[in-house]
């Protein structure tokens, strides 16, 4: 498989798309969407597990609110990923990822996830290059379980944004008052880290088994209608079905 | 490595050995055992995760309660494994064992476990190989996460009894009143497919990366004996130390 070398990847959408068309898209999409996860939920046969990852700002939150708008909640959970708790530290780090894995009908979305711990960590020079490789193995190792043994579809996806859009989208945090709650200091330090994440995330991406997208993340409608139209696909290749009462024969 | 066969494995205890010095010397095997398990917990170091299997009546629960005798409550756990329950079956196997994984400083003893769902799921032809040979890969790699991630050092052990002395043991559940409380008429049931449970234990125990110990477990006095003599082996190597406050300089 040719290795992603995530620099001679767009982070920008198609010069000929529309923007309020696409976004016209984005809604129908997620109604379909929603549909098809009431019927997952419904008939408890497969679950899907959604792993948004990306640099700060790069839009997690974002799709999470928008692909998924018009899901039944009972089926439906987004867990967002913070530093480990103590109790979470003193386990192994798939601990806390393999509690939250999906329930037969249902769709978790992890807002960032497991590769956090060999990301931020390998960034940082937390762990070494030994323990990468084998939490690596480890996650390999995890998501295939979760296929082969509960029917999950593990879909991932990369937030790929520039540095230049970043800090666009950073300092409008700072600048207007409805986004300051996303403000986090620690994201202008981790920012100065941008080439390690690059490889930390190529080196993630490359070796796992399981592919993932790398979704162009400067314009939120593009973003959006990409990850939409992927999370639709994966849906529709499931094919759930509402079970229906079998009639008693008279 | 050489394949292990169980049926060319004695059951029982050396011929040499005396009863009563064997049940003095388990009593005070316990004792240290209680003694390091304190210092584990006390340390936050590194964490014990005991695996139990074996047949019904091979003495799973009285090795539990014989040589974790002495230990501070406060830092071990025993969990019997039973049927799923709804919400477990609605995931992968391990699921619901990696919730129970012990964290840094905990003793956690697993009677029946994972290894379960490729024994008696396997025996009864519910799941089919291909199913199995993931599984126990699944099982592998667990074990391995446990180990490198969280320093838990996995002891598993299968109690080997012989099919004479099991019928006794299970006549006895319905003689003595005092072991009442333990008869379960499907152990009757799946003792008639004693050598497909050999066949399961054999190929569980062959394809594991970490080391299985083979307890001769007709005599309850032997078998309580071997299995503390290697635990305690295992603290020792652990070597936990009680943390000591750093004194100040004046």
């Amino acid at each position: 498989m040719t290795k992603v070398k995530l620099s001679a990847i767009k982070t920008t959408a198609p010069e000929d798309l529309d923007k309020d068309e696409i976004k016209a898209k984005v809604k129908k999409l997620a109604k379909k969407i929603g549909d098809l996860q009431n019927k997952l939920y419904a008939e408890k046969k497969h679950s899907l597990l959604v792993v948004l990852q990306g640099m700060d700002a790069s839009g997690k939150d974002g799709v999470s609110k928008n692909v998924f708008a018009n899901c039944n909640p009972s089926g439906i959970d987004a867990y967002s990923f913070k530093k480990p708790t103590d109790e979470e530290f003193s386990h192994d780090f798939l601990w806390r990822c393999h509690k939250l894995a999906p329930s037969k009908g249902h769709t978790m979305i992890f807002i960032r996830s497991h590769y956090e711990d060999i990301l931020i960590q390998k960034v940082h020079k937390w762990i070494d290059d030994e323990r990468v490789s084998k939490r690596m193995a480890a996650i390999n190792s995890f998501e295939d379980l979760l296929q082969f043994d509960n029917n999950t579809t593990v879909l991932k996806f990369y937030m790929h944004i520039s540095p230049e859009r970043q800090l666009e989208k950073l300092q409008e945090r700072l600048d207007l008052p409805e986004k300051q709650w996303k403000h986090n200091p620690g994201d202008w330090e981790e920012r100065k880290l941008w080439s390690e994440y690059m490889d930390a995330y190529e080196h993630a991406i490359n070796e796992s088994h399981i592919p993932w997208y790398i979704v162009p993340a400067d314009q939120r409608w593009y973003r959006n209608y990409f990850v939409a139209k992927k999370v639709l696909e994966v849906l529709e290749e499931m094919d759930p079905k509402l079970p229906v009462l079998e009639k008693k024969e008279d």
